[in-house]
């Protein structure tokens, strides 16, 4: 009886890690968010159980009643697979799951999994760090659902890491006037990359002086830096910024 | 003729992607990093190229001889293979890499890795975010090889993200005492993971006002907030730190 807590990358099977790959080719149940991709969900045994504790607005599946089906599964069989978008550990809520079974006594496993944090960026052509543009890379989420928790803005503002946004479409206006007016420069470069990875990608580039009006739709991912500005696909968008910032 | 910039992940072969797995087994040449494991090194075919770059101190690649070798490779072969630790482009100097190749118009591909900076805490049972303990974790280089170039630690201090410090071993004492010195808690957790994901992986958990003391041997990866106190292995750790944070 064992709970993997897997992380099933961006979305392409070719993205799994080898071990995702073959846990979720020979798994007996697998509990999975919406996020997880068309694709992925194939490679799961036609006998296999499926269960979507996908969380939707206003969805019946707390996390509270999550953490109780995977200790009640983890009981129940040899081989349970929790899969979740992109890595369990970077606002997958992974931790709060893996705590569930410690303290129910089930043995479980992390298989952790290609963040999409920084595997969108990549596929988009940007790199979260360079040398000399940026010696950081901070992952945020935009969206806090207590609203006791809250993140400075201002704080990220003064850093100088590329900053990476999950889940912030909805409070793009609010976050890019919070940076703004704790000094981050008007022209820094905005990339808001929506569906990344998948064929039907789209990329908006602006500043942040502009991203208040970006009408940025979920899913999407969002970069605000330098290297926001950098396209490793073009030459053009390369030699500019690699020339400014040398 | 195309360049695969390809992400080895923290070591084992079962996180390597399926990309990564199948590119590897099926190279022609591969241009490798010292980190890159023994285990993924002999999934190359008996009959490739291997060119190992890895950068020793005072080694004798520098960063523009890789460049141009690789746009060399890439003119002459179909499959290049160019393969680093974790991921391209998260401190891989992917970007410069990716740059060198556009700029001499030589298709080439990413393939995102599994970065260490996540997987090496989760390994060790350290969730890099948790809801209500960490909305934002900060990945950055302890080592900057530019004097020009510096990372503002204080600034670092007041954004309440979990640090994860790559490559800091030996400027520890200094990153320690500039966090403190900006006001980061004495008692806030360090992890200090040595060898990370391997058998002979060990882990130091100590607290920032002691890590100027630590004997961190490199390669590590130092996990420094709240989180790092968590071991998701262990019932005890687990319920006072969560208990403490609610």
């Amino acid at each position: 009886m064992t709970v993997f807590l897997v992380g099933a990358g961006p979305g392409s099977t070719d993205l799994l890690t080898v071990k995702a790959h073959r846990l979720i080719s020979s798994a007996q149940v697998v509990v999975h968010d919406r996020l997880v991709s068309d694709e992925i969900m194939a490679l799961i045994p036609a006998d296999a159980e499926r269960i979507d504790v996908g969380k939707r607005a206003g969805g019946s599946h707390t996390q509270a009643l999550i953490n109780e089906l995977l200790v009640t599964l983890g009981r129940d069989h040899q081989h349970v697979v929790r899969l979740k978008g992109g890595d369990p550990f970077v606002f997958g809520r992974g931790g709060e799951e893996a705590e569930a079974l410690i303290n129910a006594g089930v043995s479980f496993e992390i298989v952790p999994g290609i963040s999409s944090a920084f595997s969108v960026p990549a596929i988009a052509g940007i790199p979260v760090t360079h040398r000399r543009i940026a010696r950081a890379v901070t992952v945020v989420t935009g969206h806090c659902e207590d609203p006791n928790e809250s993140v400075d803005w201002s704080a990220h503002a003064k850093t100088g890491a590329t900053l990476v946004v999950l889940m912030g479409t909805a409070n793009l206006p609010k976050i890019s006037t919070d940076l703004l007016n704790a000094g981050m420069t008007p022209s820094t470069p905005v990339a808001i990359i929506h569906n990344g990875t998948r064929a039907d990608q789209t990329i908006s580039r602006l500043t942040l002086a502009e991203a208040h009006l970006a009408d940025a739709q979920a899913p999407s991912i969002i970069v605000i830096g330098e290297t926001a500005g950098l396209d490793l696909r073009d030459p053009n968008t390369v030699h500019d910024l690699i020339t400014t910032a040398r």
